[in-house]
């Protein structure tokens, strides 16, 4: 390949960094620059260019695909309609019930622009919504769970911290090994979220803190913690920093159904990652080269994971992967 | 929908069993005929209409889609190019090392036919390869391990029985639990077919045949046995036909891979089935959906799992998908 596809990254959080990482490990693809509000910004590789986000416009056609690595709440709904009108773009925009007003307005700014958006890559939504789709089309008569975990709530992990007399901590959210077993085993059984999971907090208590009140406090948080099976383990800052600081995450989605005359099928699909924000990008760099091909294919418009075939998120051409993969 | 999809079934072995089964349970699809060599067949339903394969001709306006249920080995080759000019297709074609050749071929009439033939669909391959492509495409340092299992070898049972002093026999491959640990923990081991997966046979013996003669006689059979951690159980007739006349398959996908500086990052999917034709079959009819779809399109030629978007298989739309499964 001689030309590569053309990268760049707006935005250099956890989830900028990790596309900026995984770019580095295609073949097919360079990092032209990384675009910030902050600025210029300390990138991994030094050598990489790193501009402040109102740089963007000046290169309009020195890049043919944008990473969006924005937030969804504030950032990419104002972000992607307005770079979707002068880039191919992709981004991981994860408010699921916002999902149908994001793809229009992203939709109708990538039509005036003449250019392909990829919208809601990840792994949930992304990966985990490709397997619900595939899963409930090949046994229309079942059930389809998701259980995600064991993994570091952000959320959940400030809750705790605002609890008084908690001076710092962290929540994973574990899925029910035992729920897990009945669904793999075709129980086809009714659970709640909170019966799919547990939760497990790590806290360093405040000096002179009540660990009693603190414990009881956590486990009755309504919404958070009171109607899950709640653990609260207390530790040292030491321990905080040094065992609590990677971002782990991951899931399962499990298609229980039936076909003929009762034959019990089961499609597992699932993750264990040791970084969520790295591999998330992973799959928004791999997309980045489906909306390069799109693109390059004369389409246009907002597209998801749905629209885009398998073959087009890796580098090897449709001859290779018929010969080499089918 | 009003317009229900009218499919069509030339083949009724194990797997054309499936497909009608499968079409049975989607509403927007409809069986207007099954059609096989032997003529009129048992269907399941009796009200489906069973002919001759020399009628298929007389319904060339009358099928949407036509699921080719035929074999590998010498029906595929022959029927698909041949229908392919009639009907939109889709096959189950499996012969992994044959492909490139059979696309060209099928691809060459479809368009001849103006017709879609999406071609080797089922789990492997099918979902299975889907799996292998976008797991490496996402985690583009690492490793891809497919095991096969537990399930009922046709090839495996066909060399138990020929062996003398056997009555009768099936053979199931099981992976192997600790090959599949060492994967998920992200060993990335080196492992060859044969340290993946063990054997284990259940025999009927011949009256007077010598039980340690025929299990050492299937230990050491070159190519299928020898290799591999194989038990040979003893079982009567009446054990055979009562406990060993499913068909049961399944396996694992998967990817484990690393990303920035040493996050290990695991991609798994696997399929545990009571069925395999009729899970084959399933994944066949969901396909037969989106060759429908895509002649719609105007798209014609043949095509694979890689080509298609994983919503084309699902009965709701495109914004359904977007606002219920993303």
């Amino acid at each position: 390949m001689t030309n590569k596809i053309r990268v760049g990254i707006i935005g250099y959080g956890n989830l900028g960094r990790g596309a900026e990482a995984a770019i580095k490990q295609q073949t097919d693809m360079e990092l032209v620059a990384v675009f910030s509000r902050r600025g210029v910004v300390q990138t991994i590789d030094q050598n990489v260019t790193s501009l402040h986000i109102d740089e963007v416009q000046n290169y309009k056609n020195k890049i043919d695909v944008m990473i969006l690595c924005g937030g969804s709440k504030s950032d990419l709904p104002e972000q992607t309609p307005y770079f979707a009108t002068m880039f191919n773009t992709v981004d991981s925009f994860d408010t699921h019930a916002k999902i149908p007003e994001y793809y229009e307005s992203v939709d109708a700014a990538a039509r005036q622009g003449e250019n392909i958006s990829v919208i809601s890559v990840g792994w949930d939504p992304g990966l985990f919504s490709i397997n619900r789709v595939m899963s409930e089309a090949v046994l229309i008569d079942g059930n389809t769970y998701t259980f995600w975990g064991k993994g570091l709530s952000q959320g959940h992990s400030d809750a705790v911290r605002r609890v008084e007399g908690v001076k710092g901590g962290v929540q994973y959210t574990i899925p029910s090994e035992e729920a897990i077993t009945r669904v793999r085993e075709g129980e086809n059984p009714d659970l709640s979220t909170s019966e799919k999971h547990r939760r497990e907090c790590f806290v360093v208590l405040e000096d002179g803190a009540d660990a009693d009140e603190v414990e009881q406090t956590i486990k009755q948080m309504p919404d958070y913690f009171v109607d899950y099976e709640t653990t609260v383990h207390f530790i040292t800052d030491e321990e905080l920093q040094k065992n609590h600081n990677a971002m782990p995450h991951g899931g399962f989605v499990i298609r229980s159904g039936t076909t003929g005359e009762g034959n019990d099928q089961i499609v597992e699909f699932s993750l264990k990652l040791n970084s969520n924000p790295e591999f998330t990008a992973s799959v928004l760099v791999a997309y980045a080269r489906a909306a390069y091909r799109l693109y390059q294919e004369g389409q246009i418009g907002a597209k998801t994971v749905y629209d885009i075939g398998p073959g087009y998120i890796h580098p090897d051409s449709a001859a290779g992967l018929r010969k080499k993969y089918l």
